[in-house]
């Protein structure tokens, strides 16, 4: 299973994989997809926001038992966020039929469309779009770096952009959701533990910042002349880090795209996109407000006029302690209840149906990279794992 | 003459020149340029290195007064940064004619190749190859953004990339260069002069800085976990303003390149390019090693590594003597001479001929812009100043 999807949307020069949303390598993920259902004999559907769905039993029984994940990736993301869901999904389902797990409830893999937010800069749109928390026109209006809308790029892939919008009958049909996903850090790794259960994401948001100033000869313009937003975003980026840690929380800048972007020309414009993520939504607004202060304080300095946007933003979500001491009962006991700062499918569907995430360990805790991994054992483990938590969900 | 040149490689969106080496729109001017020489009777042609001349009179009678400048611009340049000199050249040779001027030596205009280095990284190709200050190997390795070589962009332009190299037979024409420029800088603005004369090129070039860090996920990895090459990056940006105002020098960050590029990744990698330059060399090396040690000290404590390559380096380029007071006495006296940190081809040529420049008034100072402009009037007088210096110099 993993052997066909491994190469699919692979960089040969970083090794790492470029799956944006509607691309020809996400569209060869999810025949990928639909091929492993139809080779299970699963009612495969696609819902109206592009999200795929594999079904053993009846949808319209309701209280489903749902897992799944996502198949896109970061720019030069690894194999294993995203996909390590979706496999372990159908793999914990091929180990209950060897079982032979009576099932009470209609079962469903998930595969959610553009997760990552790669191509148009918001991530989770599938999930969004299904729960209510992004509307069609705002999501009309979503562009990639080329210019092609949203719209656009469905429509290339072959879907239908007319259709998407809020999807409440479908999620009605969701007893239980639980995804599994590789960890993004090295909390199993310090404990020595293959598998740990999530109990919360932190509040996180993309916020961009606009710096503007006026493009220059850099060779003959006066320092006192000048007006060079380079100078305004490099401390800003400082500041950052500076504000992340007084706070115990995460600020990054990983993004930039400058304007004209000549090595002998002051740049116009630079636009540098920040993450910020912490425990609580108090301590992320204090870090925020303090970046931004950061810049407006500089670009002052510096004849710059600064605009900051928040592009997109997710508040706390605490996963339901119902499901999760569920979970942690059908493991057995004595896994590790853990946050995380990364967002997910999960988190967006939390405020329509229960859900719950596990997580397999990450030896390394790198992530976003081609150097992310997990060991087999640990995989297997989750697939174990997932197929423990079906099963006792889907056998009332 | 002007309004046919003028929409060639117009951006609709910044109202910025985008003339690219051996691009449709470089291709465009090359057309214009080959049709003023023909509608003129000049004996047209091309050289090895792509470089295009306009000869009035016998160019083998040896002695040549030679002027032109380039017609490629900088992203989103302006549109008089070379372009002015070209024009003014055609302009100052139908000024001559309408003097009834009679010419002793054979007179030529000349549109020097990619001058602006806006595709390949390296400036002054079209010169340097004609010098010999740029080998045939080194300019086939060069490459633009997209992984096309310049033999191969060459190709695709109808060029010839197996002919180029140095060409002293054709530089041995030269009895004399003169370059009109518009002013890259306010000095003419402040003096209230319309026209200048260049007394040297500051010494100049470009490094390119490369950090090294570890791609992983943004909202995940502890800030103690990790190699983040942006704030390396950041903090090199703000020494470089530093190390360049204690030295009265400049000293650029204009250009970035970020792997791989994404809001919620912590980058792997971070490229930036400097531009420097100083009155004396020995002050631009004091400059540009104060950068590589603050780059070096923050990207060892932030476990990055770093690696500098010097690009390009022009040295400092001091205009002969008795050319350039000649010029000044054909011009009446009372011209104000002064020092450009901006390169040119006439920079590149003074090695292998006697080379001056002539200035046009700038009243904002603004260059490498779509906002950089010249008045008319300005215009005019550097037409009728050119005239004067090639008829001094072309009637012996």
């Amino acid at each position: 299973m993993w052997t066909e999807l491994l190469p699919i949307g692979r960089s040969s020069v970083s090794g790492g994989y470029r799956r944006y949303a509607w691309s020809g390598a996400d569209l060869e993920c999810r025949a990928w997809f639909r091929a492993q259902a139809e080779e299970r004999g699963l009612t495969y559907e696609v819902d109206r926001n592009g999200n795929q769905w594999a079904w053993l039993g009846d949808p319209a029984a309701g209280g489903a038992v749902v897992t799944g994940s996502h198949l896109d990736s970061v720019p030069d993301g690894g194999a294993f966020d995203g996909p390590l869901g979706v496999v372990s999904s159908f793999a914990a389902l091929d180990e209950l039929r060897e079982r032979g797990a009576a099932l009470d409830k209609p079962l469903a893999i998930v595969n959610f469309g553009d997760e990552e937010g790669a191509r148009f800069g918001l991530a989770c749109v599938g999930s969004r779009l299904a729960a209510g928390q992004l509307t069609k026109d705002k999501a009309h209006e979503l562009r990639d770096a080329d210019g092609v809308s949203l719209p656009q790029a469905m429509e290339r892939a072959g879907y239908d952009p007319a259709a998407i919008g809020p999807d409440p009958e479908r999620l009605a049909r969701i007893g239980a959701f639980v995804e599994l996903h590789v960890e993004q850090g090295r909390a199993l790794d310090l404990s020595g533990d293959a598998v740990g259960i999530a109990s919360a994401i932190w509040p996180h948001g993309r916020w961009r910042f606009d710096f503007h100033g006026e493009a220059n000869h850099a060779g003959t313009t006066r320092l006192e002349d000048r007006r060079d937003p380079m100078l305004s975003y490099a401390d800003t980026v400082l500041a950052a880090r500076r504000e992340a840690r007084a706070a115990g929380a995460l600020a990054t800048f990983g993004k930039v795209s400058v304007e004209p972007n000549g090595v002998n020309a002051i740049a116009s414009l630079v636009r540098g996109w920040l993450d910020s993520r912490a425990a609580d939504q108090e301590t992320l607004d204090r870090v925020v407000a303090g970046i931004e202060a950061a810049a407006s304080e500089r670009a002052a300095r510096d004849g710059i006029d600064v605009r900051v946007t928040r592009e997109s933003f997710t508040p706390v979500v605490e996963f339901e302690h119902a499901l999760r001491d569920e979970v942690a009962k059908l493991l057995g006991g004595g896994v590790p209840v853990l946050p995380t700062g990364a967002g997910h499918d999960a988190g967006i569907l939390s405020a329509s149906a229960p859900t719950a995430m596990l997580f397999v360990r990450n030896p390394t805790g790198v992530s976003h990279s081609p150097a992310e991994t997990a060991a087999e054992d640990d995989c297997l483990a989750g697939v174990t794992a997932l197929a423990d938590v079906l099963e006792g969900l889907a056998c009332s």
